[in-house]
């Protein structure tokens, strides 16, 4: 499925709930910190073996996902918000990045 | 384009640059939270009348396109490392806040 | 009570229950990372004069004071671990602040 | 030197710049979750090795203790403007930690 398709499930989501008037810019965006935070906590007291293996336990597989799927859930609203195309966002990012960094 | 596509060109891109051994889930969460801070940077001083009219300003908005792009990327990369897919863990959480927060 | 001596206590805390292993640097920054997150969530759903007056109810003062202790119990814990003199760390940061931004 | 001391200090610093205004709440959170993303940025490419040597390099060991004294400012200047009394704070969250975590 394609982002705007994401998009398009989550805007649904959110307008069935009337959640439009809390969904502004910097409340996506500390949202969104809030979830990288509960991301990070997923792996702050593992070893570096421990991070390697993270996703052999279900229960911690599961919060990882989750996390995981938080983050993308307010990445993708907030660029429903701001009108921006995360696709084309992204490819303009790699273009700089091929520039910046040349592969050997 | 799906995301599976997109962490192709991405894992294409980290391949041809020998970065394999510094994508650690653990080392991809700090940058993730980098790319959050400097999101979240963009929006720091700016007043709420401000925040809602950020992306009039072509500089500006080109700031936060690419910032949310390198959120974007570092998540997808994540996704790769850990093998989540990220689609299905999206529809599992929405699933999850259907029944949390059921729609009027 | 001076930063070194707030340090110590800590310290104490830790060493006691024996966490010296798990606070590494980088798991010191992602447990920071977490409170960040923690802190910023108490915001993300407030009207911006819902923020203005968030310590008025006594519940959520206290989640606030809360998380603002946990981002400076783990930033004092990994200046003991690093080393660094927090105090001189943000003298030094204000002198070039100072030079940075002249005051009118 | 004391937390209020310190917080006396950057408070002068503000008002001689006249950022009161754009010193509220969540646009600190906004700045410290800023800051807190370069702290993890100077981490994030670093083995686990060399997150232990981080500081043997003076120019990093610099960027480390910037990063940390401006992860501190904006916490005190939140605890300024939200009237937090931070020292009493912290020892309200060791306190419960102590009876969360009992020493054995």
């Amino acid at each position: 499925m394609s982002l705007p398709a994401l998009q398009d499930q989550l805007s649904d989501f959110a307008v069935r709930r009337d959640w439009g008037p809390f969904h502004t810019p910097r409340n996506l965006v500390l949202a969104l910190t809030g979830e990288v935070g509960e991301l990070a906590a997923e792996f702050q007291w593992l070893t570096e073996a421990e991070t390697e293996r993270v996703m052999d336990d279900p229960d911690k597989a599961r919060s990882v996902r989750h996390e995981m799927a938080d983050v993308l859930i307010y990445l993708l609203r907030l660029a429903t918000i701001l009108e921006v195309d995360l696709e084309a966002a992204l490819k303009e990012k790699m273009a700089i990045n091929e520039t910046r960094f040349p592969a050997p």
